[in-house]
């Protein structure tokens, strides 16, 4: 059984990469696993003031002047300087999650085309797949940077369906609520990963479908198209 | 000495409130204090992800539907439910920064028009000022419930100066550089209230000034008008 070819969009950070060992450097360098989550909120909820502004975001930059911020005054095993390196040095080496190596084989064996979507920069999506070997399987690699503020604004998701020349069905893939919300204000199918079986909150539009992991996604394209 | 009387639209929440009692509450039902900055952070970042998607957000729904899904899956002291209760109630119950209101009582003696202007309901404001016997000094409470999306959205800001019939000089004053950012964008003057000695981010418009407290603000105005 064969399911009529669609365009995927995968949003990268937490979607395919895994942050805990961000959290591992928050803990090693002594602030506690807790505030990765807080500093990870944080560059969001900045990068998302200023795509509420129209402005511009470098997502790298963000991370590390609120890493700096988060650290600040706290008792760290090494110097300021030192943990904050350590901080972004661990955001750059995250590996992909187990399920979705092979959820991507699957989807490109099905003959989808298969993009990943990122506010933060291409290089990121490029060593994640490069290190897993899988780089071959993707249609390309799109970050917004340089293109539109930030996901969840509308333009974001247009203009990568723009410059992909998406034509027919397009799926936005992501485990922020967020981001499927701005998806489907963009007129995107949509589909949550969520693997800690969390409540989606009602604050945001639904999804068009959820999964509990990447690769639950290809069996589920098959029962829709 | 007396300067030109101007408007100023104080930000409610850490702005004038402490939300120290937030973070013992996350520590009383066991989940430790980092996490009150994680789930702060996350209102903020799906409130803003609504504002930049012209959606509306209410400020207590979020804050409860993201306190549930902060605590979701951990150790706590009490039931889910009782500890998201116990998480707003304390957000509904905090005490104004000590700094706060001497500074309303210079400002408001200095002639100066004084506005609440929040994301989240005006109610917030109206207790923290009747709790300190404050309120005949504010000229008005303003939330942007049932006007406009969120600040940092330009239109929160305008909104507020067209509702005020503000004609002449307006100053926002926030602890939060992304409030900074949004009424420097809606054409305000600025005030940053820096009490923890933190650096400035530059992904943001700088201030038009800062201070370490409320109580600073009427001498900086007397130096400038």
């Amino acid at each position: 059984m064969s399911s009529t070819a669609v365009t995927i969009f995968f949003d990268v950070n937490e979607t395919l990469s895994d942050l805990s060992p961000v959290a591992d450097a928050f803990d090693k360098i002594g602030a506690g696993r807790e505030v990765a989550s807080a500093w990870f909120a944080s560059v969001l909820r900045d990068g998302f003031a200023l795509t509420a502004t129209n402005g511009t975001a470098h997502f790298l930059d963000i991370a590390q002047t609120n890493a700096r911020d988060t650290l600040r005054g706290r008792s760290l095993t090494a110097s300021l300087d030192e943990s904050v390196d350590a901080i972004l040095a661990a955001f750059s080496s995250m590996p992909l999650h187990d399920d979705v190596a092979p959820g991507i084989r699957s989807l490109h064996a099905a003959g989808h085309r298969l993009f990943t979507l990122s506010n933060g920069p291409t290089t990121t999506a490029e060593r994640l797949f490069a290190t897993a070997e899988l780089s071959g399987l993707l249609t390309g690699m799109l970050s917004v940077e340089g293109h539109t503020p930030w996901k969840p604004g509308r333009t974001a998701y247009l203009d990568a369906v723009e410059r992909t020349n998406t034509g027919g069905i397009a799926y936005l893939v992501a485990v922020h609520p967020w981001d499927i919300h701005g998806a489907t204000e963009a007129g995107l199918s949509t589909i949550w990963v969520n693997r800690a079986a969390a409540a989606y909150p009602e604050h945001f539009h639904p999804p068009t479908f959820s999964v509990t992991s990447i690769g639950a996604i290809d069996s589920q394209l098959v029962q829709r198209h």
